[in-house]
């Protein structure tokens, strides 16, 4: 099986040799050759062959990612940025070799405005990391998209998550950008009001570039205050159109949930195993509420009464944060609690978004095609938002299962598509899904391309990945 | 005194003769070039001077504008998009002639999808004309920038206004656009899936470019469900610094206002002459609460506390839907009943947006400027996104009194860019600001004129707006 987005463009460019002299007298032991750190920045988390770059530099500051880009660019060699690898569509992959810049010593965070709910940090620090350095001013930084991924990365891939449905998503809670461009120039976008009429967007450009553009090396962000009170409860369905049924009338109805996370029998059943938990193996929901402690009270007995007409039952509660976190860590666990059903094998996660009011059709009748097509595949979804995953466990060894779950996921984005959907939710396109996009966008792909050719003439920046030039 | 960013471009550069014969060959009556239309085109709603086009097309159809737009693309001649010609800072302007084309007659409310929360709508559709249309499916359209602009123009200035606060801007509010290039290529972007990650974000793209990338003519529109309870309420405070401290404690307290509305007295004692009404002349909050019956009264006491805090009083209440029509009607005519102080005069609105720590400052020191050069400048504000606006109210044919309003104005800019501000927070950038932007974004300014070239090589686009090429 050839890899998507790879054909014809998979040959290096230019021996890496002169470039790779020049960053090792400017950066000594910080750039590194060797196999194993290649390989580990030419992996992601997904089942895509690992592709290493030919060398990974490892950056202490802007200026010296600009430094970086600038003797790259001098011989056209290919610049990839990498945060934690945590990408899902074969994003830090180096399909035309090139050198790998690492951001995770840039992990500072530089200023907290508690005032006025923001921070600015370099793109290396994690949101683990963001959270924990602000937990005594009583803020918090929502976006999770399950894992502790840089928030460079995180911007690069335009993340979401969990707590999207009622936060928002990157595209939302980015204010400003320091990027380093394909030339070495160094820009800062947006800034710190909330809201600027001042020209086009260039965060929003940005976000969601996944390092093609050029590479970000600081991030202006929104902080929120940690709710008054909290509280997360699980709810089981008798099938899974009721389980989709009742997130629909609950973001139909306005009621303001944090969280509403979709596992179906098959997730939940995987969970039990990883996890040690005992939940019922049928189709759930994991809810989380925000709010004032009489608001809680108020969504969460909304959202009964809707489960309970539609048969949820064992609206199972918890308020305590050990209790919480045990939940929340049970879903974030879903991907590996998913793979380790099947030992040895790996884990091709793949991500739609859909109008809502089709997120039942198009949940059924996927369901029905793994059914049909006797696949291992998961469900999960942050299903507030018309968004699902599929895992499929597989053994990417082997050409028959990688074709199953191909044309498997070739239905699944058709569909999402024909909805009025689009191919990637929060997952991102990497090569993986770069196919898609010509499909979803038209001949607004072109206009993409333009843009490309426009900030990255020679295609230096993460060549490959979502548009061709 | 020069119009900003006119210099050295205002020439024509084609004979108009030979366009508009083949424009008037495929539209017939619908081009116009009498005076009294191209004037109307030609003014907005401030105090730049009239720049009529060389003619104006009324376009039916999204086919029929991009037919035009090739017309005018083989003959170089500017294009430029008019909605309802409220924009303030000249961004209808024919600096270089051109033919404008008038999307008014394109208002068709194309689709309401109420089970997604969504609708798209033709460019000219208002916003008032799309509640007005939606009334009865129980849902609305937040966005509310005073003016019943059409939606196409909100777009294109990335309006936003009273509701922000609550509901984001046009930013945050559009799903996806169909846009027509300098070439006539149609394209569409975004989509109907509540988030993505599928590619470059072109929909926050053109959300603000002016017309200078393409025209827009479809939105797909987030609605909300019209909430199960508001109410609204005023309140005045001694000084303009109580009034906005109690801003930043709202915000800072999470409180979820719906709109958090600052007058001064100046502006206050404009509104009571202008609607008739009798608010004590002294800095006065409007307030609008939206949620539960139970979470709107939780919010104003809230509210209602923090205001007596800081010396406030006379917290006044509506909550019958004529009371808080009457209210925001007295708001929404602040404007007008501004430059009706001083009768023959005209207004010049700006508008800056602050990082809300520095909102009191950044607003005591604009005050005392005013004070000391002796202008009327009454002052407005979407307080909760550290947002607010001065009208300067003057004789345009003055030069002194133009300079005066002009040092003052830079004065404001300069003053919110130093605090980590933005020069323009909704109003736009039109010619009147595009001065600022190479201050407010250095090297990111010419990144914007890298993508206007890459889009619009020619620069027949609303030429001479946002960026220099």
């Amino acid at each position: 099986m050839t890899l998507p987005g790879t054909a014809g463009s998979s040959a290096r460019r230019n021996d890496p040799a002169p470039v790779i002299a020049e960053l090792k007298a400017m950066l000594g032991d910080r750039l590194s050759t060797s196999a194993a750190v290649r390989e580990q920045h030419g992996r992601d988390e997904s089942y895509h062959p690992v592709l290493p770059p030919d060398a990974v530099a490892f950056a202490h500051s802007t200026e010296e990612v600009a430094a970086i880009v600038r003797v790259c660019a001098r011989y056209d060699m290919p610049v990839i940025p990498f945060g934690t690898g945590t990408s899902l569509e074969g994003g830090i992959a180096a399909l035309n070799g090139g050198i790998t810049i690492d951001l995770s010593n840039m992990n500072q965070v530089l200023r907290v405005g508690a005032d006025d709910l923001d921070c600015t940090v370099q793109a290396g620090v994690t949101r683990k990391q963001l959270n924990e350095y602000i937990r005594d001013t009583g803020l918090f930084f929502p976006i999770d998209p399950g894992a502790d991924a840089s928030l460079g990365g995180m911007v690069a891939t335009r993340a979401s998550g969990t707590n999207a449905v009622r936060y928002g998503t990157m595209r939302d809670n980015v204010l400003g950008l320091k990027v380093v461009l394909a030339d070495g120039r160094v820009i800062h976008t947006g800034g710190r009001a909330r809201k600027s009429a001042a020209g086009y967007d260039l965060t929003r450009l940005f976000v969601g570039s996944e390092g093609t553009l050029g590479i970000v090396t600081e991030v202006t962000l929104r902080l929120y205050g940690i709710p008054e009170a909290v509280s997360a409860a699980t709810c089981t369905f008798p099938t899974i159109k009721a389980a989709v049924d009742t997130v629909i009338q609950t973001i139909q109805c306005g009621v303001p949930v944090a969280r509403i996370e979709l596992l179906d029998e098959v997730q939940i059943d995987a969970v039990n195993r990883y996890s040690r938990t005992d939940y019922p193996v049928a189709p759930t929901l994991f809810f989380e509420f925000h709010g004032t402690e009489r608001g809680v009270v108020e969504q969460a007995e909304m959202v009964e009464a809707i489960a309970g007409e539609q048969g949820g039952s064992g609206f199972g509660w918890a308020t305590r944060p050990e209790d919480r976190s045990r939940l929340w860590q049970a879903r974030h666990d879903a991907y590996y609690a998913a793979i380790a059903l099947r030992p040895g094998a790996k884990g091709w996660p793949t991500d739609v978004c859909v109008p809502i009011s089709r997120l039942a059709d198009c949940i059924v009748a996927t369901k029905e095609d793994i059914a049909a097509a006797g696949v291992l595949a998961p469900l999960v979804g942050h299903v507030g938002d018309g968004n699902f995953h599929l895992v499929y466990v597989l053994d990417p060894e082997n050409p028959a299962e990688l074709a199953r779950a191909d044309a498997l996921n070739r239905r699944l984005v058709e569909r999402a598509l024909e909805m009025g959907g689009t191919c990637t939710g929060e997952h991102g396109v990497g090569y993986g899904k770069m196919e898609w996009l010509a499909v979803e966008h038209g001949e607004g792909w072109n206009v993409m391309a333009d843009i490309k050719r426009a900030l990255d003439p020679r295609n230096i920046m993460n060549p490959g990945k979502i548009v061709r030039t």
